[in-house]
């Protein structure tokens, strides 16, 4: 099992390649929550995630032969960009296979890292597969993403940081995905104080961990459905696990609706953007998933900040929407003059900004001499939201909303 | 006229409210300019950007009495973040008049940092005036946010912190709206060591200053239209215009894509949200606006993050669209079995990601019997976009570019 010496040993390997990233006071999200809340933030970390940490220690352990006959690896995400600089960094050729439809914005990423992209696969299993035949063919060695000591002792690093620059530090909040990353930073802050608790936080929507812990044995999903890609596994690793079991404290979920929120909060407080897997431990510390006493030193690590721009417009919709900021809702006029002029009113007098109208005539669902309307509506919060619903419902309007 | 010596004298007093803010050195921004750039992120400063620095050194200097009668300004941005929590750490009452229609989230920032905010007038101008009553009516000083010796010297804190973090600096890029904080920077720069070049920038829809260095006299333009409307001013002040004509050494202006194409790479690659404004300097280190040397040390500010959520989405789309990594398009389709399927195969063959496909036969500009199709697609690169509309062409498809 992975000892706290492993990590240690990680720690002037893993500096070849990773940086030292912040541990910033959150003045905002401590005032939200009461605690003492600061960001570790690994988002900022070179390829744009904490994978990096992992597979330079892995590649920095390889035996000359096995540096000389490269590494593969399959990947659509965070840890494709990590192999292929802590390769390039290293001096060993990498190959990542990543599946066909990846988005574009990573494979690019993956080749400026120096990384030989082929693209297999319609899914990650796929890729996976492809990158064990070019294992065999090349004998090229494989990186795993998660469940494997050395890759967990490079995680590990980020508790270690943690440790440093904040002793004090009573609770660690950490993703689980695959488990590597909490393993190494668990088996970090135990072998520093054993009193440190350390929270695991997984996607409502991918956890598989807290009923793994209640029957004692690894449950595997049969699919997965959330936001936070980074972390969307069906199961933990199987050295994983037994970590897991042995060093965290608890472990919690989180919502997809509750991580465009503390994504989208983040974004606008902190002027800093994670990716889904990056906002989960901050949207449990948030959402009070866990006891938390007035002033405890809280640290949630922001693991990684890689998301698709298009995606993220998505969520910081949600993350309006569900923080009643943003307001999309249709309604249906009687097709006479001054029937929009009358709702805009009704809007305006509520103080709702109006960010698009869109007046259709053409609607197959409203009868011939009504006008369907879909407005997309600023709102002060969820308050404003009812009043703003009632007042129009008072006036005799129709009002479905939208999202 | 603004004197090093003031900006030295404002030091000690901004530091009771701001931070000192971080200058990182960027490997992204570096290896795609040949300069060495150093990122000065004042869009992490408290209130998400700089105007608290001057807001402080103008509300610390007030006499005993002013500070009794409280403070008065007009903003529809930072500069009401700024006073508000600068007036309510140093103890002296702040009303902020905002345009009525002020983004929601301003008015709420502004309220949360002690301010007490007056909603009244239909823009800028209308507030200034409403502000200006208050200042007469109730004996309150008003706090210009530019031409005001004070505020410059608050704002030109950040040079003293550039240069303290980095001597070695060569070039120093700064916005320019009214021209406080580029007045402010110049002259403790300059103070530091008169070597290092300053140089302003300003959006291309709200430029005078190249054309009021030229002529020898401020002109005031007639109408402002940019996305960076921290900096969407007619003209500058008549201080900060004589010390801009001493100290600054060039002068240039950026466009709205250019600086939706900065703040979208700046967002994805840094990971940091900057609003228009604070990428304007990025946007002209990233288009080469001014000559630099390879390897030259240039320090673009970054000076502000409080952008409003749903404007970010569009300029991100603006960036994505700029760079060929998104193309909307409208083409009309035979309305007969097989023909979507058609199109779909074309684009799949050209690896063109679909984000969203809108199919309409209802619409009223195409023939009966043909159905027209929005497509949303993530594409790779200009060439990508080029290769993709000519084989669609090649097809006999009339294409539309929507954005």
């Amino acid at each position: 099992m992975l000892s706290f010496e492993d990590v240690l040993a990680a720690q002037d390997r893993v500096s070849q390649t990773a940086r030292h990233t912040p541990l910033d006071y959150s003045h905002t999200f401590s005032s939200m929550t009461g605690a003492d809340v600061h960001l570790k933030l690994e988002l900022f970390q070179r390829t744009g995630s904490f994978k990096i940490r992992g597979a330079t220690n892995r590649i920095a352990t390889l035996s000359t032969e096995e540096r000389e006959n490269g590494v593969v690896t399959a990947s659509a995400g965070n840890h494709a960009q990590g192999v292929a600089l802590a390769a390039t960094r290293i001096g060993v050729d990498s190959k990542i296979v990543m599946p066909e439809h990846a988005p574009v914005s990573k494979v690019k990423a993956t080749r400026s890292y120096g990384g030989e992209v082929v693209l297999s696969g319609r899914d990650y299993d796929a890729a996976a597969e492809r990158a064990h035949e070019i294992e065999r063919e090349e004998g090229r060695t494989y990186i795993h993403a998660f469940d494997d000591e050395q890759v967990m002792a490079g995680q590990g690093t980020i508790g270690l940081e943690i440790y440093d620059d904040l002793p004090e530090v009573e609770t660690v909040v950490v993703p689980i995905g695959g488990g590597g990353l909490i393993s190494g930073i668990a088996t970090a802050l135990k072998g520093k104080n054993e009193d440190i608790r350390v929270v695991g936080v997984q996607a409502e929507g991918a956890s598989s961990v807290a009923e793994s812990l209640r029957k004692g044995r690894r449950i595997e999903r049969n699919s997965v459905e959330t936001i936070a890609d980074g972390i969307a596994t069906r199961t933990v690793g199987e050295r994983t696990f037994e970590i897991i079991q042995e060093r965290v404290d608890e472990v919690v979920t989180v919502t997809d609706p509750e991580i465009a929120v503390a994504l989208t909060t983040l974004l606008e407080r902190s002027k800093t953007l994670a990716e889904g897997a990056g906002a989960v431990a901050l949207a449990a510390v948030l959402e009070g998933k866990f006891d938390c006493d007035e002033g405890e030193t809280v640290v949630p690590a922001l693991c990684g900040g890689n998301i698709d721009l298009n995606m993220l417009t998505n969520v910081v919709m949600r993350g309006l929407v569900e923080t009643g900021r943003y307001l999309k809702l249709r309604t249906v006029l009687k097709d006479r003059p001054g029937a929009l002029e009358e709702l805009v009113g009704i809007l305006s007098a509520q103080r709702a900004n109006i960010y698009a109208i869109e007046h259709d005539r053409t609607s197959r669902d409203v009868a011939m001499n009504d006008a369907e309307v879909e407005l997309d509506l600023e709102t002060r919060g969820p308050e404003h939201v009812e009043a703003l619903l009632s007042a129009l419902r008072e006036r005799g309007y129709e009002v479905d909303v939208l999202v």
